[in-house]
């Protein structure tokens, strides 16, 4: 023990943030740019990540050529995840907020079917089980969470009843929705980021509006920074 | 016609490049780290992409949590390519290097397995019939074409009797097979490039060495810029 107290003292600490996917590929999992971006951008950073995906099968199979649902074909969205991870990945009941400095949640439609139903049941939609206790946990430990393109409906749901301010954009429709259940929104250009010091909460619009890869890059990097400057605060 | 001209006239010259794909996922596609940050580069030098792959069924599928593939699973590597480039794709018959300005080739297992058969076959490997076109159309014409990370084994092959100048990184085997297709291989680091200025090919290790996803990006942003400067250069 004494071993790793004096190895934290001598240098600067290194904060570890974890990142939660839900599938490979923005029709039916993680949005693969913004997913990547938020690697590269954590590493830039010197953060580095975990990454944890729920251990259960995608609500669907998408085509990305048409758009459409495939009949009858399965995937697991671990499995799926691990894609993007390169195998470095946890089942999502492995988040324990003691060892996360933050947890952010990349966008895609999996966001919207997988870890909750949001896609189908709009601001009646529910959280997983495992994503619900992730949210919470970091919450209730007073620590940052992170939530990009169309995740920020989760925050809305789980974390609903503490007002939290959060962005998807400018979609009214989606807008609507997160304020139905409770949150507030607030407009923000592609490449923004959206602050709630109150929730020590994060977020920015990426392709809920971004019409250029570059555009996400700049505003996951903002959304890193404001995160790391949370997580490095000193605790009230 | 007239207007096409004079639009062209009075700015700058947009650069369009062509990025081949080869499905989703460093162990039977595109690595999708390298594909994504090859996206973010062009995109942050101006450059339009034109992502292609293709049209054919994957060699395998592999679990990217075991690294072993899945028996009786069939997908298609313009599909599951149809991930990394959000739907925007086009298959490699497509490619015509009047139209491009570059084309690059990420890395992962799939140019391996699925654009060529260098995973099963070494320095004995076959490249697919639009693959080698679409290389040896860029070359005949005097354009320039980018390998990252495995890639360069299809340059080796394609471009052999040119004696072209490649890096993989260091890995002896790998190298000694690009050697006897008749390439010059050179060592480089992780985020480092290797650049042929006759043949017009630059290349660079990324996750062939790679540690951390920063050295990929950086390693690809100087990879884009030669090609970038390549592709300005007046025609001889």
């Amino acid at each position: 023990m004494n071993t790793e107290k004096s190895s934290q003292t001598g240098s600067k600490k290194t904060l570890t943030f974890g990142v939660v996917l839900s599938g490979c590929g923005v029709q039916d999992g993680s949005e693969i740019h913004e997913a990547t971006l938020l690697l590269l951008a954590l590493d830039r950073e010197g953060i580095r990540a975990r990454i944890f995906a729920p251990d259960m099968e995608q609500a669907f199979v998408a085509s990305h050529l048409t758009g459409k649902a495939r009949a009858g074909e399965h995937r697991s969205v671990l499995e799926e995840s691990a894609r993007i991870a390169r195998g470095r990945i946890e089942p999502l009941t492995n988040v324990n907020s003691a060892e996360l400095d933050a947890l952010v949640f990349p966008g895609g439609f999996g966001a919207a079917v997988n870890l909750s139903d949001f896609g189908t049941a709009g601001s009646a939609m529910r959280v997983r089980g495992d994503v619900e206790s992730a949210i919470l946990g970091m919450h209730g430990a007073g620590k940052p969470t992170g939530y990009i393109c169309i995740a920020p409906v989760l925050a809305a749901r789980v974390l609903g009843k503490f007002q939290p301010e959060l962005t998807i954009g400018n979609d009214a429709g989606t807008a609507g929705a997160l304020r139905e259940m409770g949150a507030r929104h607030v407009d923000a250009p592609a490449d923004g980021i959206v602050i709630d010091r109150q929730n020590r909460i994060v977020s920015t619009p990426a392709y809920m509006l971004a019409r250029r890869i570059s555009q996400v890059a700049d505003g996951i990097e903002s959304l890193v920074r404001a995160l790391r400057e949370m997580a490095l605060e000193p605790r009230k």
